[in-house]
């Protein structure tokens, strides 16, 4: 008889006054690179995790929502994209998303942190499924805010696959003005960012609501879309800017369409009635934001202290 | 100098293999009443939160995104309701969004644990707001299943406001077949039963399969919600059946309209927007449901194991 | 059926690395008072817990071990006590196992928390059992080191029953120098003080050897006890100090004759065997301590760190 | 600036009601061998840390507590150890210390999980520190109970060094009458068993009293130590055994003599003093175990529940 108990647990922080457990079966890999703590753990709910710098970045199981809800909305929203940059994307499953697109031609990847991306090729295949042996990918690992500076090429679509910008991380100050500004000129004049836009929570969505402000100043166009992403514990905001594309603006049927055509396999999350749902927010959500855009900010202060060890 | 720790936590599980841990200020009152363990603890990020078995049940900070979404959808897709039937709704929070709606004329609230109601007027009077005291208000201490077999009245809608019907539970059992047959004889013929359905996640949505699988079988109009609950951690349903009525019948600027004029004060959470984006379910959410009305279960059986003692 | 799981823990820091949990059954005092923040709980296995700042304060089940070890071995060294001062105290269960001795005459205790010593009454009597009431007992809310400075009476023991002294308790500073020297003086010449003196442990044993040193240096007599207290998760020490007594020069059958004269009802804990063992230190301990005195310090450093909030 | 929070917890059950946390710094190894689950991690405050079937086993830092506990008081109680048997000792850190004694010429170890061995000896080196390759041991991998009850040599020393009976563990059913028989006729007349004898705590020691009464039916001269083992959190127990030595018998003075006639390098736990320490036991243990005996079972019985997956 083998009655063993769970012992090992990734207790994953949300600010220093909540918390998510997750039972861990076995660790797979322990790094640091030049620039993250890197871990990759098995849990028993989510299977694989992805943790940097201690926070979950994408487990196993519940990828498929985080990554259809980064990459399929602004592709189908645009009538031919061909050319795509995405910045950070590590694990290679925002690549392997914007591959299964049959009008993609080519799709650049600027990654800082190498050897991240060395491990999640070796620890991680289920993510990438051998996106970065595609041709149509080239991969460079440089500090994707200098390299937009320098770029002259036009992309259709450019993907904001980044961790948060805090301090501890190697995101930090990567919203500014300046870089949106480069940004900018690296889209096509049909093109779309979008970007994965933090958390929102009643609790906490500033970080949210200064990406949002920063965006705003500089397209015309700006939507937000909303995913409850399990293994997060939290719901994830997801943002896309342009000068003239309004992710609104097709129905159900044109994108579940556009997708029939489009898009290689099947995809698991995201389709016409997803695409609705998600971009639709909740009154207290757009409420907020308004407010601080107004410079009202009256969701809890609380949680921007600084964040302490556990 | 005073710098102190956070050394209480309330660790609410979530099956076996994880949990969400919330930092506690203080207790407010802990107590078993004959039908099951009450405890009243003030969090730091959601304040007073209820605790019924060790599950979490409703926090004062983001309640409004649950009992908005428990009333009115409901109502508001109802022409005119005026007499409403609540099963469970301990709190008081349900009866109180009810009786916002100027049509109500009279409300009955059924909850098995008088001592429950008692506990939650004098602690979480946040909650109820008065409406305890409302005239059109009538509280029954009494088994909800037993006093439908009974009952002759009928009413417009009938809100669902139990705990999930687990074995440990009060309300293990409820959701039975010849409960349904009742609680559909005491609707009106354009009446409404609208129902929180437990748990949707890729994980596990058993439970909710099970409960739309049984309403299914009894009415021919079944429409789902999915909204994420910060403090559950999770995705909640709500699902509402009927004869007449399909849920996704109104325009946004129908539902805003009936808003306006129906209900007093302002909502935080609920509108046209906001209906359209949780009445959208994710694709892979219809896929597995739809699997298992055919008998198909796709998603993880070990959430099914026996829950231990932590 | 009910089966309850446990949802409430007492999550007990040792430092930024470890943690003792302890399943609650209920809340029973939350408070702050001027100095410090005051929890009393229900632990499943430790009874009613006094939690001081975040910090394991004693528990009911166990408690008699910590104050047999706090108060015995000093009175029972003696050759007659009979003025007796406790610096700090509040729970009352050093006053109780000292009024258990004929000899006492006299009992002061200073403790600055008087809200502190009110609660203990009102929420913990199987602590104090009626000591505050004896006759023999004066109770002074003051400052200790101020009262000492100013003292003229002279007491046989003196025991030191204070929180350890850091930065965020209302102890900080309290083993300095200038104390211990009013502190000598309100000694009589065959007296003896008698404290707590931290924890030891191979891993941390520096605020233990912070304090050993000190009183060194004022008295030529000193002896340490190691007592492994459970409900603390580690070893606690207690340290004598005097100008004439070694707490070691009475045999096993003196120490437990002088009990059955001078003790009223049966001690738990403490007899002539208990002491020899608790008086014997292991040798990795006087080795360390040995260094810490020669300026060697060969224990981790990482436990100095500051403390952060869980 | 890289400030990364502490993400990795080992919660190590005790009993269904308490846990010891600690902070993992990575995974070093995880296996299922034939006979138990075997985790290596390494801990922050105490090294690497063997976790077997969810229990920690020993750790880096401390182990050095254990294992000279568990071996000198037996050797140097004895005259002339010379043939020692060991029952388990897996990690090789018992073997270590045994072999440290100069009159040892032959140790036997009998561990049932050969495939635990080689993972101590590839991970874990700084327990075993060579002693596998001693000419003077003989590891065999069986059952040590059939073992012995074949055996036909005579041993000074039978060292006990198996995980507690517990249902789920290899151990389960090892100290049965049979057991005892056969092991006290492969003792040489005046040899000695000395074995690790569970936990000791006022919440819980009827695995210990059940041990203790256990080797009380066939050997006249029993002894118990109880020493504090930081990592286990909790106080453990040894227990000696034998026809003719009493483990009280030597004075410090004669033992601090044997240690350095017989012993090669500095121990760093155990001398004169320390025996002293560890043989003299509190009188509620006293107490209990002799309530125990009698038929009065006075320690909680909750412990006793089965225990429960975390």
């Amino acid at each position: 008889m083998s009655k063993v108990r769970n012992w090992w647990w990734f207790i994953d922080r949300v600010g220093n006054y909540e918390a998510h457990m997750h039972a861990i079966k076995k660790s797979i890999h322990h790094e640091k690179t030049d620039f993250q703590e890197v871990g990759i753990v098995e849990s028993i709910n989510y299977g694989k995790i992805l943790v940097l710098d201690g926070d979950m970045q994408s487990s196993q199981y519940d990828e498929f929502i985080y990554h259809e809800s980064l990459v399929h909305p602004a592709l189908i929203a645009h009538d031919n994209p061909e050319n795509i940059l995405i910045l950070g994307g590590g694990e290679g499953a925002t690549l392997r998303e914007i591959l299964r697109h049959k009008t993609v031609r080519k799709v650049v990847m600027i990654d800082i942190d190498g050897r991240l991306v060395e491990i999640c090729k070796e620890y991680l295949p289920e993510w990438s499924q051998g996106a970065f042996e595609d041709k149509r990918a080239e991969i460079i690992h440089t500090d994707a805010i200098k390299w937009l500076e320098k770029n002259n090429q036009k992309f259709d679509i450019i993907i904001g696959d980044l961790t948060d910008p805090l301090p501890y991380t190697p995101s930090n100050g990567i919203y500014s003005l300046p870089f949106f500004e480069s940004l900018k000129a690296s889209l096509a004049p049909d093109g779309i960012f979008y970007t994965q836009s933090s958390r929102i929570s009643f609790i906490d969505m500033h970080l949210h609501c200064v990406m949002y402000e920063a965006v705003n100043k500089v397209f015309p166009i700006v939507n937000t879309a909303m995913v409850a992403i399990p293994g997060f514990d939290v719901v994830w905001s997801f943002t896309a800017a342009s000068e003239k594309k309004d992710m609104n603006s097709l129905t159900k049927q044109e994108i579940d369409s556009r997708i029939a055509q489009r898009i290689a396999g099947e995809l698991k999350f995201y389709d016409g009635e997803t695409h609705t749902g998600i971009f639709s927010l909740p009154k207290f959500v757009r409420q907020k934001r308004k407010n601080f855009l107004l410079g009202i900010t009256d969701f809890s202060t609380q949680q921007h202290e600084p964040e302490y060890i556990i």
